[in-house]
Formats: C-alpha cells, structure tokens, sequence
C-alpha cells in the first residue's frame, strides 16, 4: 500500500553533476542497488547525520571525510547498512572509498584521494558489509556516469519503498540566469524526527559558500525530514546532503540586512526565491517519502495552532502522529476523535486547559469546550476520514506559534512489512 | 491472541469488602459492564490517576471525593470512559453517585453520602454516559453483593480484554494473624508508564494509616503499573486504588529505624513481609495485563542494567519497549538485534559507547563491541525468540542503577483489534 504520489514535474540535469546506479547484488540480484554521484571539482558539499548515538560505519566515515577534504564522490549501497559492525564495518567503508578514488584517478587521470568520497549505506543492520561485490560493480557506475535518469539513481538508493522519489524545480534569479535543483531521497520506515532510515540528496548548480550552504541545509531539514514520523523509529544510518556545484555560473548570497532574507536588493530577491524553490524540493521529498510509508493508506498532515511555544506545538503533534491508537483509528477511517483529544492530554503541555482547546478534521470542527462539538454528526467526521489526504488542526488557544508534522496511518500491513524484512 | 496467564492461586475474600458485578448494558447487551464495591466503614482508601492533562469526569470526581469524604462505595462501569464529554460528563458522573448513595441510605439504613462514592469509567471516548441505565443496575447490584467471585469482578470491568485478571495472597504476620490482599485489574491496550487505560482495586484487610497507604500505593504502582507498556499511549481514565478495611485485627505500621523498613523490631517484620505480598500482587496484575495486551503472542521483559542512573535506564528501556520494530520483530521471533541496539542508541542516553555495551537475548549474548558477538549463532538467537517469554538484558555498563520494564509484541492483531474497536 502507498498513498498516491504528489510529486511532480521534469526531472533536470544539474551542471556539474554526473551520476549511474547500477546492480551490484549486494544483497539480491537484479536490483539497482550501487548509486554513484560524480560532483565537479569546486562543489561545495554540506551534510547532516542521524543522531542515533550508534551511528552506522559509513555515517562515520563521511562525517570524518567531509572535515578532510572538498568531496567529489557519494557512493551510496542499499541492501547492507554496514550498521553494528564495528571496527570492521569501518574497514569496510574506507575500503569501498578506497576503491571508488582509485577508480577515479585511474579514468580520470587527476589524483582523488579517498577522503574525497563520501559513503552511505542503507537496509539491514548487523550484517558485514560486502565490500568485494560493491567494489565489483563500480567499474560499472563510472562507465555508465551520466546526467539524465534520475528516476533510475532514485530507485537505486531504495530499500522497502515502493516507487522513487524524485523532483526538480528551477528558479529565475534577477540576472536572467536559471539555477536547478533536483534531489532524489528514500525512506519508508524508522522514520522520525531527526531524519530516519532515510538518505536525500540535493543537487544545484548554484554557487553557494559553505557556511550559507550549511545553514540552508539545517533550515530545510529542520522544516521537512524533521517534521516527518512513521514509527517514530530513528535509524543509525540517516544522512542528508546538500551540494552546490556552482555550474550555472550564478551566486547565492547570504540576505544582507537582518540576515532573514527580508533585505530589498537584487541578491536578496534571488536567495528569497532560492530558499523558495529549495523549500519545495525539501518538503516535496519529506511529503513523498509519508505518501510512501510502509503500510500507508492515509497522507496525514498534523497543525498545532496558537501554542505559547513551538516547542509545546510539536510535543502536542508528535503526540497524535506518534500515537498507535490514532494511526490505527485512521487506518479505519473512523473520526474516533476522543484518541486524538487524548494524545494531545498526554503530550505534557504544562496547564493545558482542555476547555479552550478546538480540534478540527479539515473543515470539521470535531471538538470544542472538552467535548464533541455541537452540531458535529458522525457522517461529517466519516466524510473527512474516508478521504486519502487527512489534515488533523490543534488549536491550543494560548500562543501564537505554530508547527506541524507529517505522519502515516498505522495498517496491519505496516506490521507484515516489518515482521518480514528480514525473511 | 494472548500469551497463557501466570496468575496462580485461590482467589479469596477480603474482610470489609463485599461486591457484585452486574448486566447494565451501558454499551453492549449481555455483559457484566458495573461493578460495585462496598467498603466496611472506617476503610482506609488511597488512589492515584492518570496524568493526562484530559482527564476523564470520572476521575475529576473521584479525586474530589476522596478528599471530602471516607470512600464507602467505588463504581466502575465500563462500555464508556466519560471522558471529552465536558460539563456534561462531570454531571453524569456525580449522577451515578448520588444514585448509589440514594441507594445505599436505603437499605443500608445509614445515611451515606455522594461524596463517599467514588465512580470509574472505561470504554468509548466521547460518547455521554448512559447514566439511566447504570442507575438501572443498581438495585440488582446491591442485591448481588457478595465477598466470593472475584473472577466476576474482574470480568465486570474489562475492555479488550480477553480474560479476567484477578489475584490473591495471604501473609501471616508475626502476631500468627493472616492478612488477605486480593485485587483485580482490566487493561489491555492504550498501556504506557504514568498508568494506561487501566483500572486496578487492590483490597486488604489489614489496618494501615492513610499516609502509609498512600506511599505503598506510590511505591507499589511505581513498580509495577508504571513499569509496563503495550503503545505508549496514556489514556484518561487510569485509576488504581488500594482499599485497607482493618477487618483483619492486624496494623501495618510504618517502619521504624531509617524508614525503609530495614529495622528489625516484628513491626518491620510484619511490614517487609506486607509489602513483599503486596509487590506479588501488583506486579502479578501488572505483568498479566501484558500477557492479555492487544494482539499480544510474547510477553517481554526489558531489563537495563548498570547504568548510570535509573532515568537513562528506563530511557533505553522504554526505546526497545516501545520501538514498532523491535515490537515487530519479536512478533516475528526475529533475532533483529540491530533494532535493539538502534533502539538503544535514540534513547537519548548521553555518551553512550557502544562498544562498552551488551545486549542478551535471554541467555544468549547478542551483541559486544558494537556488532554481533562472538559466537552468536542465528540458530541460538531463534531459540530464544521462539519462546513466549523473552527478557531482553542490555549491559551500559556505566554504573550501579537498574530498571525494568515489561511489554508485549506488535501484531497485526492489535491494528485490528485498535481499528474495529468502535465498530
């Protein structure tokens, strides 16, 4: 099961960015499961990990590379997530980053050094990685290194989603000149604030100084893989990066003035729309990787509306996303509206007064003053949650701040999923 | 589904307290949905409640009452939670009390007051209590009163549960007089620490001051009910009570000497021996509502062991217990190891070295040194799972504090049972 996708649009090129997925049988055969990106010399590359204290070997070592040396390759495996190895799994990262730069310096005939690679691995944990059949296939990946099918490096980078994902978007700067960013990302369990059993990765031929493109990453990750839960599960293996090659010859600058990106000049313009249009391809991911949850039937978009803090907003959204009584409620489609009044009573908001509270199921109002709302009837609470996009509104009636999260419905097919991923 | 029942013994009365369970149909037709309790005049009666900031009427006016007046009744029917029924739901509840202590003053010839009643509700959310027909069973009630069927009882309070839970122990104190403790307890889903959708009445016969009853009560639930979890949810109406009626001659003092009952006079004899017969009886119910837990096919204890203190381990406990895919992988009797240790290393434990760190699976060691440990075979893996009973031992390996928690599987089960259940 997976909700209907939404993305949409051509996929683009980006300049300065080459990339194949080819089949390495790292776990099975005939699966695209070795996904090579190729960045131009003088790419500016950004990340951010999974904050699981037992982070996955790769996630190590690309950390630790990225502090080392300007990369030029992602190498990205699924089927093994080189995760719980140990010292091995250490080795084992270095060596396919080895075997990637020696390749490297041997077609292109400039010297890579291995920091210049970055690895990531994704699926299950605990197994050690095999590194001599990922080493194999790479002969392969630089040979077929190429600009077009996005689609193809989307689905190598798979693990129990059913579909890729990937999108572009291009914007317009004052200049005239066009700037494209297209992303590809995967992820359809352990999925939680904090990024999740998921990878993304961003491209643009914008030019983009590494302190701006770190800080642009951290506010698009924070407004889209953060605010997204499955399981609330996290994994050991969650990255996100954002590379800006600067092919296309035009410069994003840091907003002059408050250093909000409300300033008035041209180059204030163009990183408004920038941030614009990264925003979609961020959130359009993040919104992608729900509509494909494991076992998902519903797209649910959780808003907490006029709390004191943002911080008490997401306790009370986490609250309802996370909650199986909810997940499951909505997976039957039953407007059981008392689960929701619950979760939100447990989140621990300090002095919530449950008689201020309003709570609404798109345009039904289903409670007010601590109970179901007058005129609120069964069929029109039944009408919202037959529908495949749900939008549940928190009003806490005490603030002015605002989140909001989005989660899956919890199916019987979510626990099959997950009771047979290893068979 | 349901893992077999642990609960043992004869179930025996309790001087002071007589009780009947009876057909009100508040939801369904044919169930024992009303329980009434009678409490011997001068019973000691101490009680704790859900922490949801949504707490149900029944509970706003059971922790009224108990202030205002020495409890003579407790009423709990089930089929309804009167919770999110607002204004409304207070009236109700005090209705249902008012008509027991009508009733009560009649044939009892005693003048007793509402406030000497104190009502529990558990079922729906946010449907108005059918107050006429709980009213309507009264007289059968009272009629049926009786110190026998404590089966009864516990069937008269169920929700989703399976099976009656009911348990009863007898400890002779040092004057060579026996005090009975006899309880019974419902709940089966929507089960996280800080209590569940679940209502525990623990009786004894034993003569105990109020603010003992009270610390035994803190003390016994903190142990037990607070210690297990089925989905993390918190519901609105949790209540557990413990009842001393002093029918039995015999006074439970407080400990004397450095108040942890250590000294060693017969007093503190009696009280260890008291408070470990009364341990057998909460951790007895609170373990059996996880073996009866939605959905449930294992019965799983997490024990966190040498931590640094007791929050961190009950962080790294909680994470495993309550993760979906450690819950879905014991569902399976997949030996998933990875989602344990990923499950440790999100708790949020801070400095964890996962290479300090081991993980048992029962009496196999799973993991050493941040991978698989030497030896682990997965056939010694999947014997352990196999079985119905599973205790799952992580090693922090930091300090002296432990904790413990029990849980249950994810089936697919409990997304049926949790998506029909208003049907």
């Amino acid at each position: 099961m997976a909700v209907v996708s939404q993305l949409t649009g051509e996929l683009l090129p980006v300049g300065g960015v080459r990339f194949a997925a080819v089949e390495a049988g790292v776990r099975y055969a005939n699966r695209v499961d070795l996904v090579l990106f190729e960045l131009a010399p003088g790419s500016r590359v950004a990340a951010v990990f999974t904050r699981n204290a037992f982070c996955a070997a790769p996630v190590q070592i690309a950390r630790g590379h990225l502090q080392q040396a300007a990369p030029r390759y992602l190498l990205i495996n699924t089927g093994n997530a080189n995760a719980g190895t140990g010292a091995r799994g250490l080795d084992d990262a270095r060596a396919c980053c080895e075997a990637v730069a020696a390749q490297a310096s041997e077609l292109a005939g400039e010297q890579v050094d291995a920091r210049a690679v970055l690895p990531f691995s994704t699926g299950v944990i605990g197994e050690s990685l095999p590194v001599p059949r990922i080493v194999a296939g790479l002969p392969k990946a630089f040979a077929a290194l190429g600009t077009e099918d996005w689609l193809r490096a989307a689905r190598g980078i798979m693990t129990t989603d059913t579909r890729p994902k990937a999108i572009s978007r291009q914007v317009t700067l004052e200049s005239g000149r066009q700037v494209t960013i297209s992303g590809v990302a995967k992820g359809a369990g352990m999925i939680k604030p904090n990024m999740a059993t998921m990878l993304a990765f961003v491209f643009t031929d914008a030019e983009i100084e590494d302190a701006l493109l770190a800080q642009l990453l951290r506010e698009q990750v924070n407004n889209s893989f953060n605010r997204i839960t499955v399981d609330g599960d996290t994994s050991t293996n969650d990255s996100c990066v954002l590379v800006a090659t600067g092919a296309a010859g035009a410069v994003i600058q840091p907003p002059s003035g408050n250093g909000e990106g409300h300033g008035q000049g041209a180059e204030n313009a163009d990183y408004r729309a920038f941030v614009a249009t990264l925003r979609e391809v961020f959130a359009g991911l993040a919104m992608e990787l729900i509509r494909d949850a494991e076992g998902a039937t519903k797209f649910v978009t959780v808003d907490v509306i006029n709390g004191a803090s943002s911080q008490e907003c997401l306790a009370a959204a986490y609250a309802i996303a996370e909650s199986p009584l909810v997940k499951t409620a909505l997976f039957a489609s039953d407007p059981n509206w008392g689960r929701i009044l619950a979760a939100v009573g447990r989140a621990g908001v300090e002095g919530l007064i449950i008689d201020d509270i309003t709570i609404d199921l798109g345009e039904t109002r289903l409670v007010e003053q601590g109970g179901r709302a007058a005129g609120y009837t069964e069929q029109q609470g039944q009408a919202e949650m037959n529908k495949q996009d749900i939008t549940i509104t928190v009003d806490l009636a005490r603030g002015l701040c605002r989140e909001r999260v989005w989660t899956a419905d919890l199916s019987e097919e979510y626990v099959r999923i997950n009771a047979d991923y290893r068979s």
